[in-house]
């Protein structure tokens, strides 16, 4: 009773007492997933060769277009390519060559040394979603998403122990110009957490303040010396490289800066219904970008990123966690391994208007695809809704519970002899139980990868606490998460820096919406 | 006016307009999944070798326990195991030998031909799911299950597409007496579908009288040269065969039909914490029970069954859709090729108590999971929830369709010159779309797996429309193939000897709940 009442009053007892309940929470991180399993290989080595000379076909044939851009069409014409108009066709073997000052593997740096990530080899990195307008919640439904919600979520990232990286444009916050929006998004990344984060690119200019608030973060001469930042460079697929993309592409090369160059493919749409045709495209579109990377700069790093999805030729709506956006996103892993680079695809994608079970068959096939497929650096893992018009948070904090599955699964099976568990066998023998033996007592607690969100009740418990559903679970626990969340330390310095340096961008321009 | 008049008075215009539009329901059913993708294989040569000589030494040295069956003891003396009380210790390579007579491969006959069954080597054959004795829908909430419950899902089965088979205790028809629900089980299964079924297990009389049924279903002489049930032998881990499962299958291997020998494994508990123990009892137990289906008759039909489970250490619950779990089948699926087998395993597990989004999570990685893993027999493919307590009928259907997936998955990617479709991305060229160009065109209806259930439209018509989630769909889905459901044709001879049979064993029979 004393104890009872002693611990009510320490609850009800003010900030203190808060406050050591809050440090409490453990704020843990999980090392990016280091793949202990193998790539799941769906091309055999004929496709592969058929689909590595189609390319070489596109680009010499056909070829791309650089848009609004006679730098990148000077670099190519000095490079051997053919120039017409704004096409630029790749003569066979040199878009491979030039590819091949790529590093196949690379650091990123976050500002916490601890959480930095090098992205490649058996690696996967997850970041959350990227780019929807819109978020969800339960309680305030479907609206435009503001600086207040971009926040939100970076301190949901950052409170994510299975999520590496805490993203770039985690939503657009609409309540911010146009022309500022990165600024504010930066300054967030950069103190609410210490994971690592992406830069600006709807804008060269936007490009260059990213690199320049980085040099604050972290220090001019390192920043030239070490990559900070990782950044989306799209393509306007079908082979179109445009001037604005193109432009922070040359930015953060030049900056010795991470891109991911990924064509943006709505199967049937932006590329043929087939996906040998797909791959094909996807390969040419890859090719092309990372050899102009490395024509800004040799050996500057980069991702071989594979966006895909399919349509459905009824509503013309793109559809996701489909089984031919698998085999596209399996057959892109294979390509961009035998080009040595990094592989981006894959995500909690879905078409579900709400965190359902549509969204969550559709997300975690998904999710078990970029897994299997070797993606390295997984953008959209966890957060996305609505064909990525939405940010949801309560689908945020399922997904980032469920990319702890994927890191279960790349343990694979080691086979020590402790894991040969032959003693616990002998031990327990016909007819018995494992629950009390020496073997379990010793491994229980890291055997099993446990669910943070999911319910595991007997059914009479679970009815009795309210028979939630999945949906509600998430909504505590996006409440508990940022109930809890506590900042990073950051020298005041630097944060006086930033937010001057923030300060003074958005008083030298006008307010833009467009 | 006059056609929206003329309209409504066909619909409401009695029996044969409803006939009409009843018999424009197609009723496809698909062919199993035929792979055209590799499997995934997790473990490498040297585990998959320490796991096998480890599987050895438990049975030579622990050995399995054969309880209450002085029979199956006599056999194994017999075929030279050391026999100590219940305790069979089968000498090193005794078993493996043993197993040599089994088929890798055999077909199971349905009543309809078009949908008899090849299980083994690239095939995948999906069946429902089997054994809960609690039902659940939107309507009527969680409850115990009957015989119109039972025969409501043979329906859904016999109506679902991705569905090969009609599978055999979907739900426990709890208001049948204990020793007569096999009958009505399997009359539901021969007369409302034409879909391969299952034969009972719960007394080897039971056994014996579904192979009765089934020769007045195909002929006697057809039963004793063919294949017309898969049944399934749980074994009671660890490494136990009890009188009555073992009964059974001593019927069905004498008649020459197909056993599942299953281990049931709840991780934890049943098997070592570790996924190489857990392989290892899995391997040791699943030879054993294999070996022994060969001393009932050499030749006989049997899988190389795995039901796995993981256990929350807190609860005490099994746990579903989980990394271990998917470790451990990977494993299986290779450990049975290597003994020549078909597999078992797999399903729509979940341990959620609704159909939310942790069910589909859960489900869908035990599903993508049961595809790359090789399984040929997918037992629980659709319907499961709360850890198999309860079958759903909204998740039936909504499980049903993402099977869909898998099939659209295991087509992997064709490269013949149409797939390749150069001549649509010369067609179309930077910059263009493919919605309109001729491959496009003449693809796009068979291009990309579409499901039946699940929302594609665009946000403003899915508001529109009720703002429908998952579950408001398949409730929806289950009305509507009921609805449409028509009976396959049966000989009116045939049906009446099942319903004569049905009924003097019924009469000759005390009802019995035990």
């Amino acid at each position: 009773m004393a104890e009872a009442t002693s611990r009510r009053r320490a609850r009800s007892g003010g900030g203190a007492a808060r406050r050591a309940e809050r440090t409490s929470v453990k704020i843990e991180t999980a090392k990016y997933i280091e793949r202990n399993i193998p790539n799941f290989e769906v091309l055999s080595e004929e496709a592969l060769g058929v689909i590595e000379a189609n390319a070489e076909t596109v680009l010499a044939e056909i070829g791309v277009n650089f848009v609004d851009n006679p730098g990148a069409l000077q670099r190519w014409r000095d490079a051997g390519a053919e120039i017409e108009g704004e096409r630029v066709r790749i003569p066979r073997g040199l878009a491979r060559k030039l590819i091949a000052t790529a590093p196949s593997e690379f650091t990123q740096h976050a500002r916490n040394p601890e959480k930095s990530v090098v992205i490649g080899g058996k690696n996967l990195v997850c970041a959350p979603v990227y780019g929807p307008p819109f978020v969800r919640d339960v309680a305030g439904g479907r609206r435009y998403a503001t600086i207040a919600d971009f926040e939100k979520f970076v301190k949901l990232s950052y409170m994510s122990k299975w999520l590496h990286h805490s993203g770039g444009t985690v939503c657009e916050p609409t309540d911010v110009p146009v022309n500022k929006r990165h600024l504010d998004m930066l300054l967030a990344h950069m103190t609410l957490s210490d994971k690592p984060f992406m830069g600006a690119v709807t804008d060269p200019s936007r490009a260059q303040d990213s690199v320049e608030m980085c040099e604050i973060l972290f220090g001019k001469e390192f920043v030239q010396n070490n990559t900070v930042m990782t950044s989306l460079i799209n393509i306007n697929s079908p082979m179109t490289f445009d001037d604005v993309m193109m432009g922070a592409l040359e930015v953060y090369a030049k900056n010795n800066q991470a891109c991911i160059i990924s064509p943006f493919i709505v199967g049937g749409a932006m590329a043929p219904v087939s996906v040998a045709g797909t791959l094909t495209q996807v390969l040419a579109e890859v090719m092309a970008g990372i050899a102009y990377s490395q024509l800004i700069r040799p050996g500057a790093p980069v991702i071989f990123g594979a966006f895909v999805s399919s349509i459905d030729m009824n509503s013309g709506a793109p559809t996701f966690g489909t089984p031919e956006a698998s085999l596209v996103t399996y057959g892109a892993g294979q390509l961009a391994r035998r080009l040595g680079l990094p592989f981006r695809s894959s995500g909690s994608f879905c078409g579900s208007k709400l965190p359902d079970a549509q969204a969550a068959y559709e997300t975690a096939n998904s999710l078990n695809m970029g897994l299997m497929s070797g993606v390295n650096f997984m953008l959209h893992s966890c957060g996305w809704l609505e064909g990525g018009l939405v940010a949801s948070f309560e689908k945020f904090v399922m997904d980032a519970d469920q990319l702890g599955a994927l890191h279960g699964l790349a343990k694979g099976v080691p086979i020590g002899e402790d894991d040969q568990a032959m003693d616990a066998i002998r031990e327990v023998g016909p007819g018995g139980h494992f629950l009390g033996c020496a073997h379990t007592q010793a491994n229980f607690k890291t055997a099993f990868w446990k669910s943070d969100l999911c319910d595991y009740k007997p059914f009479e418990t679970w009815e009795e606490e309210g028979a939630r559903d999945t949906m509600e679970l998430a909504t505590d626990r996006v409440a508990y998460l940022i109930d809890n969340y506590q900042a990073p330390s950051l020298d005041p310095e630097i944060r006086s820096a930033l937010l001057a340096y923030v300060a003074a961008k958005k008083d030298s321009m006008a307010d833009s919406f467009m």
